[in-house]
């Protein structure tokens, strides 16, 4: 019954990763709780860089000198 | 003053069923707790069915079986 | 699959109220949307007056004027 | 280390307007609560008209009589 | 950069379970997607039962028939 | 009309505190994109040090270092 939600930055990400991204947050729940895997929910929310910030300023700029 | 979000897969959702969820629920809190409508806030996110998972899945994969 | 948080302030909402708000909100998704009930998640949270803002303001002070 | 959500209606919002939000939340926080701006986050959800409701309607509905 | 966060009930979650789901989750997006584990952010909700459902029930009361 | 979340440690935020960072967000919605502060909304989550986590590590431990 958890409801996990990760929020990362739009970079190219694959529904394989995607996928293992749920299958590893759905087993951590199983393993650190007993939570039953059925009823646990994954949503993956991908963020523009332009919408993200850190340390103040926007992660397109940061990725750009990086 | 309430917030209610609304997470689903996006999956061919019309505007006039999400004009139907923004009203219902803004109904259901005036009826419960005699919320002011006016100011019942109500957002609804679509979400990639390969961002979303349920039971350690991704949807994408569960709707091909469905 | 649907997964509906409702943000309230806390203010002697009871038990029932909130029965009545999940059974509502699951209600609402099978009706407009056909989603399957038994895994719709809907989750409340109970925000003190101090941490909620309208128009500016800190609603603990909106309420001592009502 | 404070995570800010602004959620926002997609109505044409620019990059530069984006890069203020993210600066001045940061700020903000950092003024009022000392927080470390190295690792504050600040994501931005741009939300369509038609998933946003306020007064029981769809703000796609309001924008038409304004 | 990446924000996780993690909504369980108020049953008991002891500290150690605690740090292991946010060892968990950072180790999960460093293993997947390469994400920088030192700015990773997890943040846990604990909800109380009275608040979460699920199949249009209050988990309070299907924790009595469990 | 924007909803604003603000995130952070419960770390002994005065109710002041909170009323600046909630004018401060409403006011900068306002001055970058001409925001209506009447229906802008700020939530406030304080969150125990045990479920925060940063650098895959629980903020309660990394307190006791500083």
């Amino acid at each position: 019954m958890p409801y996990v939600n990760i929020k990362i930055t739009r970079e190219g990400v694959t529904p394989e990763q995607k996928a293992e991204l749920i299958s590893g947050a759905t087993e951590l729940l199983q393993r650190v709780l007993n939570k039953n895997p059925k009823t646990t929910v994954v949503v993956i929310d991908e963020v523009e860089t332009d919408n993200w910030g850190i340390g103040g300023e926007v992660v397109t700029e940061l990725r750009k000198r990086q």
